[in-house]
């Protein structure tokens, strides 16, 4: 392709972006695909064109090959999963992280792309209120973060120990992880990708609001310790998956500094609503935490992906992850960050333009007007789950996250749960809004979860009249 | 940023790019940036703008203070590393890929994200020749991908020890991983990650063509075994970083399947040349694979990030990587894939768009056409040297990739390599061209990697104008 085509194709795109965005707005699509397993899949031929078409017919096939088979996760009435994402001050800040097409894999292959993304990991550590003694580097996914928080974790308790017999060291005593069981199974798979087992991963007792209980954990660090193993990271989250329950940081911390285990602080949802002053007190002793994981792709409007990752010794973090081959080494190397050491890829995209562009575009008052908007509607749809006969909220609201239950007379247990997640699958099915069933406490219940480009306190109230019409009628139909 | 401000920033912005592909091909960029480490970050306001601005300001900060920071990966003298994928259809996938804005956690969450991504996968396992026994999925990069296949390969080694004690299971013997020392940083870097420890890594010797010697690694291995070690793995590369040397396959597979070790192959940038069926013998043995890494965002132009990761048994890989909480299940699971169990992360960017964009706007044969076109400029390249005094290739040339060395009289050993940095550097600090310089066989020597977007044979002329011209007079300078 030309740039001459580039040109002409790139408008087409773009017009085809803000047209989609404008539909989107209205409401005008399913939120849900509705296509069955295999049948996109069927529609793509066997083999790769041999030779270039118009890409007049790539556009086409957007609307009629792929836009049946996409969810639209920025559509107004899009509450599942959480939110990712999807300002189009980023989607320009990503065309153009493509346009330039280069990596950062060291310093010197394009200074701007390091040094932009030291100074918006500053902008967003201050903007969440965090000390200076945080330093950043954008990652992909809480995930990747949380797996390289657990491998320093687990470096710092061996002294380096990757550097000899890594965790197949006989004469160590095995290391332990402790989380909650409502961590997200990112943590889980982190630490088994790590090398830790399962069975020195510890699910920490939970109290009646999902969060995790001091002093089980003190408990289990002091068992593990007297058993011969090694107490060696504590994985707290800041708004869990399923409820957005915030494990209390100011005592986890004191266990963590008494017990020297690495405090790893998944803040990949909750995280985002410390820009709101008025909810840092979520975050009391976060400044002890040795790492921290905020998704500004989730809540802060930047585009996926885009993971804040923050720790308080770079020097720790590099001297694990770090590689050093002759082909990237520079005659700077001691005067800059390669961030590279700073994560597991050694190629980076420019991520850094998606916060760049998003907080100069929208400016972070926008931002703070956002969050508090979706709690706000939050706050509105509990208090009308709150005052409707045979509707309950199972978990506090913490943030954006309403977590509801249909209870019809006469229901319970397991006739209960086929309840839920048949009224919520009628309400996916239908097209009108998109919901995510989960468990807690042993029981299925449904999340709704606010937060998607284009929602409004509209959408949550149709949302809302769509929920009581289905369940009630799912409830009759039985 | 509303839909109706996006049409006017986004044309703007598509007019940049155009532009600044026309300028780059047109070599009107010194190709390394010009600036000290801090000279951007210092521009950079030490705060968040509260509110947003025109997108017209950020525009002119691109040209302001971005570009004096980036070196130009696609500029036709940009010989550096390895080539950056940079086709202008693919910056149109991305571009369409965060206007989606959609998340492929599970296939529900787009199925369009998912199936798109098993038929791209199968379009490009087709066109390198490899068998359908092979499945695929698309990573980040080849450092991702390589930690995968080490960690599957420790699982498959401890009948899947991750669900018990993992590395820290006493009764097991120590797990060993081999490589050559060639292989990318990377390998040892996943190595490490995955908890193997450095004294359970070795660096397999390798022959006057920097390709491993069967008969050593057969040797290590027995070794190993007899010292009551449990040889896990083997990672073969196909198109070393230094060298571009091919490991041989076919009795590298033969060793791996007597000994029951798990073979990963390294093609990250070597496995696109398989696109030509006359490379193919390089490739001798393959299908005895047990995971092979492939990065199209390298030579097959679709734009950084997209790393193509085939297995043999996605079943293992599968049950290796998976997590089933229960806010990602949907009634299709069985049915589908669910690519987050394929790789690290569990949100996943739209990236099978740029594979389709790229193969439908230009064609599989415009693929081989350009990867053949570089092979005859590095071929060409490696005559002029070879028939030109005081110069030498240190290598033989397979790919794309030259590595020479500059002997003027009378320098040898450590006065030699400083020869080669200045004479390297130079020419990078000039803007004119960019070059690595690496380390092999214990000496400093240059590559020429050819294969920018933009290169051509009269680059690589000019190239070859230039090294003769800066090296003769870095000789003189002395």
């Amino acid at each position: 392709m030309t740039p001459d085509e580039f040109r002409q194709a790139g408008h087409a795109l773009v017009d085809w972006i803000a047209n989609y965005r404008e539909r989107l707005a209205a409401g005008d699509y399913p939120v849900q695909a509705r296509v069955s397993p295999g049948e996109i899949l069927a529609q793509v031929p066997a083999a790769a064109p041999e030779h270039g078409e118009p890409f007049a017919n790539v556009l086409r096939d957007i609307d009629e090959l792929l836009m049946p088979g996409i969810t639209h996760w920025q559509h107004p009435r899009f509450f599942g999963f959480f939110p990712s994402g999807g300002s189009l001050s980023s989607v320009l800040a990503d065309m153009l992280s493509t346009g330039l097409g280069v990596i950062g894999l060291n310093w010197q292959a394009s200074p701007a792309l390091t040094e932009l993304e030291q100074g918006m990991t500053d902008w967003l550590r201050d903007l969440l209120g965090l000390p200076s003694t945080f330093s950043g580097v954008l990652q992909d996914t809480a995930s990747a973060a949380t797996f390289v928080a657990l491998v320093c974790a687990r470096e710092r308790a061996t002294d380096y120990g990757a550097a000899r017999a890594g965790l197949q060291d006989r004469a160590c005593p095995p290391l332990v992880v402790y989380t909650s069981a409502q961590a997200h199974s990112s943590v889980e798979k982190a630490a088994l990708l790590a090398g830790f087992g399962r069975e020195f991963v510890r699910a920490i007792a939970i109290d009646e609001d999902f969060c995790l209980v001091p002093e089980a954990l003190e408990a289990a660090v002091r068992k593990d310790r007297a058993a011969g193993l090694r107490p060696c990271a504590i994985v707290a989250t800041s708004g869990t998956t399923a409820t957005t329950a915030f494990d209390p940081i100011a005592p986890i911390a004191r266990i963590a500094q008494e017990e020297r285990l690495w405090l790893h602080v998944d803040g990949a949802m909750g995280g985002s609503a410390m820009i709101l002053p008025e909810y840092r007190h979520h975050w009391e002793g976060i400044e002890a935490a040795d790492s921290i994981v905020v998704n500004p792709h989730k809540w802060l409007t930047t585009a996926f992906d885009c993971s804040l990752y923050l720790v308080r010794d770079p020097e720790h973090l590099v001297r694990v992850m770090s590689t050093n081959p002759s082909y990237l080494q520079t005659a700077v190397d001691a005067k800059v960050r390669n961030y590279r050491d700073w994560g597991i890829p050694l190629g980076r995209r420019f991520r850094a333009l998606k916060i760049w562009f998003a907080l100069r575009a929208d400016g972070a008052e926008a931002l703070r007007r956002r969050v508090r908007a979706d709690i706000d509607s939050a706050k509105w749809l509990a208090a009308e789950v709150g005052r409707t006969a045979r509707w309950r909220c199972v978990a506090p609201v913490t943030l954006q996250t309403v977590c509801v239950c249909h209870e019809p007379p006469g229901l319970s247990g397991s006739e209960l749960d086929d309840h839920t997640r048949r009224w919520t699958a009628a309400i996916n099915d239908s097209g009108r809004a998109y919901l995510t069933p989960a468990v807690v406490a042993g029981r299925w219940m449904t999340r709704v979860s606010i937060g998607s480009e284009h929602v409004s306190r509209e959408s949550v109230e149709e949302l809302w009249r769509i929920m009581r019409e289905t369940a009630s009628a799912a409830a009759t139909a039985r």
